[in-house]
């Protein structure tokens, strides 16, 4: 897995993220102090999608990839603090490389 | 193939999940104890799918991939105990290595 | 080419192979004793699909793989014996390795 | 490239072939002698259709492989000498390398 | 990550670069001194836009690759020294290797 | 990049690429002395269409690869020796290697 912080992003950049987010443009991010980015393997980003959803703090967004049903990127938004964390527990995770998230 | 078991699922992930499935988003899998994923070819998780629709106690859905109709992985759902026999018997004949399941 | 042959396919393994057969959904396949199943690339399933074909007592389809049009499954159906001939007939001519099928 | 013939091709394989051509299924090809494949890369695919469109009794169409619009494919229709002459020419101009088809 | 610049873009470059734009065509790139581009996976590609949007002079558009959501190539428009500046400015943030943008 | 030349296209071959032509079948090109085709990745491609755009005597498309928006192989039209020309002006821009085309 890769991950990547942005720290205040920039419009454009958010507006990239709403066009390809898995739950639709309809309720579009609005703007977040930072947003982490992690890119993997279908397998590997719903289990990072689900320790995500249980962090504080943080909004969780699967990202269309290369076809309107892949998903290889979550995007997390929030404070940068929150986005922080919630990358360092996914990492944690990864690391034990267990079977069980 | 490979395996990964997360436990009392969030309900953002099974969203992931049921906005994926092959036989559609009009009945969601609602709060299941635990969800087993598979990822593989498409031949061999024909064969896992089969194995896990012939265990007791879980649903098997095919969460499309890169395009629509691509099958990369699998998602058993139902109580933790169930999840985890049902992937066990899909290791058990993966490592037979046999070609019939 | 792989191979593989599920004896007693269960429903659900049925309907995710209904799904995404070539020729539709309309007439969906009902109960089988057996299904055979071989994935390659296209060039060689469209040689495999004509070798099953000939053979007697099968029903041939190609099965979508990535994207709606590409067939990289083929999925043999019929009684187990009828089905284990086709599958030992393609694997005979795959081995004599020839440009004649 | 890669090179095959099937002699007296089966219907179902001219389905298989005809629901891929991408000039549309709205004219299929009926049945015939033999039918040569040729897989290879689109540029590849591009000049051999050329050598055949140019070869005598036999018809030339490509074939939709993992999208609507990617020709991985060609399919090469006629009476089987007139399918593998149109083969042999195409096989001499890859043999020889040059740019220039 | 690759890099390109043109100078003086043709007109049907810039056809080419409008059809496939994520904000889509409807409001095309007029005639510009430069265009640069940047190739890369995903994660580095939204990072490296958030960077070309903090730029000043310059417009920055994700150019849609092998499928519609599909986000592999950065066009950044502008005169020509600010579109090198942004290149290199992305350069520095890639060299520097961090998780951070 | 791999190049190719294909001299007195045939009606067929023009078709083919006509289909999959990214500015749409609305304006066929008709017959012409000589096509030249040109395959690689995206961000080369730009390049290489703006070299050729900025050619005399030529008429460049991109031709859609394995899914609608994907540009995996450039087409020029026109006499012989502009096209001849025309693809010598970018294998000599490929062979600077340098960042600005």
């Amino acid at each position: 897995m890769e991950y990547r912080i942005i720290k205040s992003p920039s419009q454009g950049t958010l507006d990239i993220l709403n066009r390809r987010k898995g739950s639709g443009n309809t309720s579009p991010i609005g703007p977040v102090d930072a947003v982490g980015l992690i890119q993997g393997r279908i397998i590997e980003m719903v289990c990072a999608a689900d320790v995500a959803e249980k962090a504080v703090g943080v909004t969780v967004e699967d990202i269309k990839g290369s076809c309107p049903q892949n998903m290889i990127m979550l995007a997390i938004f929030g404070d940068t603090a929150s986005v922080e964390a919630a990358m360092e527990e996914i990492k944690q995770r990864e690391k034990r490389g267990t079977e069980e998230w």
